[in-house]
């Protein structure tokens, strides 16, 4: 491994890539899995026959290039979100790390400066700095929160050209509400900013809570990402979107690779949206699941933030990384995302959080007596 | 489209973006499409059952992240080459787009300057200008040969940092020896140089073609790079992949995006790397088809560039618009590459070659007479 490391040394690595290590959560065999936030109650039956379905009729065509433009996979994207969206509006990759890699390949680089608000989705400063484009840290308050005032004003005085927005946040788990995106867009209206909002979760928000999509008229700066992975439970199959206006998605067809995006993936994904409403019920369900670890963990005396997602970060756990492994040894994954005496776990099925949460309360139980 | 393209200009686009169009050949409706060098012998139906099958066992876990090292597809892809190599020594991801993508992300960038040799593959620039590389045009023979002597006379010259040598090269079909591939490796010495041998088109070369896979031992940055879009039928499914030093592949993985590839595509192409003996049995009929296209051409009178590739570049045509016109009016798209009295045809089905060449023939006669 040191040697390894020795060989990687002397190639001729970019500046930037020196010392890191690659990105990712440990990859473990373990029977409950409730670490990367994945749609925990799986691919329903008649969804999977839809896209098997749809990939027997793709893969008599597999020699030819894929449809570059995409074009049925943004029509339905465009219908799925509503909002008046059309096919031009949307713009989708492989993962929606891939579109947020478009964004900063076309409106960022070398003398551009992206801003963030950790704790937050700890891909952006890695996308940023792959792609030249510098990184700030903004701050929250102490509870994570983050107000309208105090976004635009650090929005401002950065002067960032590309501003992150996750909401609801990972890991925290909470929706912003709307006035932060319209003072950050109209803070960022000097420095021309690039306004993302990563609604990654949305699917998961509180009945009621709204969605950037409502902004996008008149705001040709603003982006608003989506996925298929998480409400769509397709984590595998790499799909990540976006609506914008229409010249946001041409700027992305500058940097995109050509047919990035394979004719299996824009089968599936369209496949699994004509059945969107039979994948949305699995979504009510695991909202259950995620107001039930709220509630179980509330009951233990742990602080939680609140969750629109289908994931919860709790604290109140004076050593994390040994109630991380308590819970790996009993068979249950979940994630240290390096805050202190906090955990993040997703929402599991019915049985995987009941397991969840009686063993976390006999880990903690020493922890509060 | 003006005020689209208006609307375009008014965002904060990176500079050297300015200007730009998207990248592309033409996606036309015509019946014999001869024009993206795709494997015109679609994927056989025994190979497609497998890759049906193998989706159905993956579908249903498709709500979980792909395996992040795509570990079996590394492993069947070392395999397939031989030269013994193992899975420390592939990468792999969307498209070898995506795999040069990967490389100048890792080895280029600002500062940093990369050297191809045109008319060669049209992406290079493209992919150095999105990643901030800069890119220097080398010279070749009016008849498009690259000697060893001039290909490393330019490397030095230019202290170039990464190095693109296309074998066979697109769009002229010929083949480097590997002379050229050792010289230039040396020749890039000093200023540490990543070599690229793209060989994409590598399994439709000429028996007793040597590929520079056997030069990998000792050469810690020499990377081969090559797709599964050509002889292996799947354009449509993005799979491309190189072999290198383990320590590349471990830069890569600081640049890629976490589970870059889904788990169809891994899927997908670990069924048909199962089936390639099935699969290079049609190389072999692509190759009778292409020297058929050659023998033809010659017989016309026209100059044509040894192919060893699945597409011949040809010339002696005053006006390829208008011929490459006339083709499409007949039915048949063929490739204007931009190079002054040239076109490039890929080889077809036996049909579609006995066809080209009927109507090129009816075309050329005025020209000849």
């Amino acid at each position: 491994m040191t040697d390894q490391l020795e060989r990687l040394n002397r190639l001729p690595l970019r500046e930037n890539l020196r010392g890191l290590q690659p990105y990712g959560a440990p990859q473990l065999d373990v029977p409950i899995l409730l670490n990367v936030n994945e749609n925990t109650h799986g691919v329903p039956e008649d969804v999977r026959q839809a896209i098997v379905r749809a990939v027997e009729q793709t893969v008599a065509g597999l020699n030819r290039y894929p449809d570059r433009e995409f074009t049925t996979l943004r029509e339905q994207l465009a219908g799925y979100l509503g909002h008046g969206l059309t096919a031009a509006n949307i713009w989708a990759a492989n993962g929606s790390n891939e579109v947020l890699q478009h964004i900063l390949l076309a409106f960022g680089g070398p003398g551009r400066t992206a801003l963030g608000f950790p704790p937050t989705y700890s891909m952006y400063p890695l996308l940023a700095g792959a792609t030249g484009t510098g990184y700030e840290s903004g701050s929250r308050a102490g509870t994570f929160d983050l107000t309208p005032e105090s976004a635009a004003e650090q929005v401002a005085a950065t002067g960032a050209n590309i501003v992150f927005l996750c909401s609801p946040n990972n890991p925290t788990g909470t929706a912003l509400s709307l006035d932060v995106v319209t003072e950050v867009y109209e803070a960022g209206s000097a420095a021309q900013a690039i306004i993302i909002v990563d609604e990654a979760y949305a699917e998961f928000a509180h009945r009621g809570t709204p969605s950037a999509l409502a902004l996008l008229p008149g705001r040709e700066r603003l982006i608003v990402s989506r996925t298929m992975s998480k409400a769509f439970a397709l984590a595998g199959a790499r799909v990540g979107y976006l609506a914008a206006a229409p010249e946001v998605a041409d700027a992305l067809r500058l940097v995109r690779l050509p047919y990035h995006l394979s004719a299996l993936t824009q089968a599936t994904a369209v496949a699994a949206l004509t059945h969107s409403a039979r994948l949305l019920e699995n979504v009510d369900e695991i909202k259950r699941q995620r107001d039930r670890i709220v509630a179980g963990l509330t009951e233990m005396g742990l602080p939680v933030a609140p969750s629109d997602s289908n994931f919860v970060l709790f604290g109140g756990i004076e050593e994390p990384r040994t109630v991380w492994q308590g819970l790996l040894d009993a068979g249950v994954l979940i994630r240290d995302v390096g805050i202190p005496h906090h955990l993040r776990v997703t929402a599991g099925t019915e049985a995987e959080t009941t397991i969840f949460l009686e063993i976390l309360r006999s880990l903690i139980r020493p922890n509060l007596s």
